[in-house]
């Protein structure tokens, strides 16, 4: 029976690095190893707290914290040195707890989600993979989008590919750069503590909920308006 | 000319790891590496925030939050693996900006000081000799009380040594254990972010006061009582 109102589904567009796999304090040693290569001393905790946007606006994050000028040539050795040496971490990261299963249980519900990422296709694929991410789940990384997070960019075309408007979808991250892009696409945006931030900076970039990990969201799927498989 | 009122100097115990060098993202991967070693399982957010408390307690709370069950030999066996893995990466860690600064202007003020850590001697050895910490500093170490943080033994054995009751002491720590230690030691608990807690968290810990780092701690030095060494 219906009562006349359509019922719009809920739909997820998530993060990956440090919402869908345990990647962060990869990333922070990665980038703390390319700058010392360059000469350059960043503490480990401002590095953290810029993982998740654009390598092009982190350079720049870092360059102003540390005083030191790169030409774009050496800004781009940067970025290139930190894969380098993340890809030597890529087979010792695994999934988040719950992450593998939320998803699954998205997909089994009807409800539509995606993974919208600043990292690149190459390092995002081997996550994908541990996911067991479906290839029909229309995936955006990186190379995609001219401007990574904090602009929304990423999570527009997300909801984009999956045929429903930003401000109908959830989105799902660790960062502060998350919320702010979420906000910016004018998305409901929802924080997880498995990035390493505290859930007072998640909840003062308007996080509207504030989970641990991607298993507590599942065990509170409900509070985000996801009625299981059999329409409960 | 005297009020005929004694001045008290302040007196500082320090934290370490987090606080002084900057070495937590190195220890979270290096537990990372031991747990995982031994099949176990543990998202690096739990970790990080596990980081400073006494190894054994971090075990035992690792166990409850894994449901895993060590014996007394295997707990030792993963306390013994993180050490092997944090010893690869002791070349690489670096002061923190203003660490060492920070410890000669207390000294050029007659401001008596220390550092009580939860780390061994032979890990913090090192990290000492990189701070320039003279040989007369009655530095405080794991071996030298039976309980670590949180419990105030550490910071009651700094302050002993100082000669200084700790309730006079003004603690310096970058996590919620060496607050909490320092509340029960009765001492003036000082946070820094260097470690990558919140603000709100080591606020919501009774921090008397949150700094950036010790550089930033350095620029506010009059905050918490330190005249300079002209005594202005």
């Amino acid at each position: 029976m219906s009562d006349g109102t359509t019922t719009k589904p809920a739909a997820f567009v998530f993060d990956l690095d440090g919402t869908l796999v345990d990647s962060v304090y990869q990333h922070v040693i990665a980038w703390q190893q390319a700058l010392s290569e360059m000469g350059i001393g960043l503490a480990n905790w401002r590095i953290h707290r810029r993982i998740g946007m654009s390598g092009g606006l982190l350079v720049q994050a870092m360059m102003r914290e540390t005083g030191v000028r790169l030409t774009p040539k050496e800004a781009d050795e940067l970025q290139n040195a930190h894969h380098r040496h993340f890809e030597g971490w890529t087979n010792a990261i695994r999934p988040l707890p719950g992450a593998a299963e939320l998803l699954r249980t998205l997909t089994d519900c009807g409800v539509p989600w995606t993974i919208a990422t600043s990292a690149r296709r190459d390092d995002a694929a081997p996550m994908f993979a541990r996911l067991a991410v479906p290839p029909d789940v229309p995936t955006v990384t990186r190379e995609e989008v001219s401007r990574a997070k904090p602009d929304p960019d990423l999570f527009l075309a997300g909801a984009a590919r999956l045929g429903i408007p930003a401000r109908d979808c959830v989105v799902v991250g660790d960062s502060v750069w998350d919320l702010l892009a979420a906000r910016r696409a004018e998305a409901l945006g929802v924080g997880l503590l498995s990035g390493g931030y505290g859930q007072d900076e998640l909840e003062r970039a308007q996080a509207f909920r504030v989970y641990a990990d991607p298993l507590d969201l599942l065990g509170h799927i409900d509070e985000l308006g996801v009625r299981d498989a059999h329409g409960a």
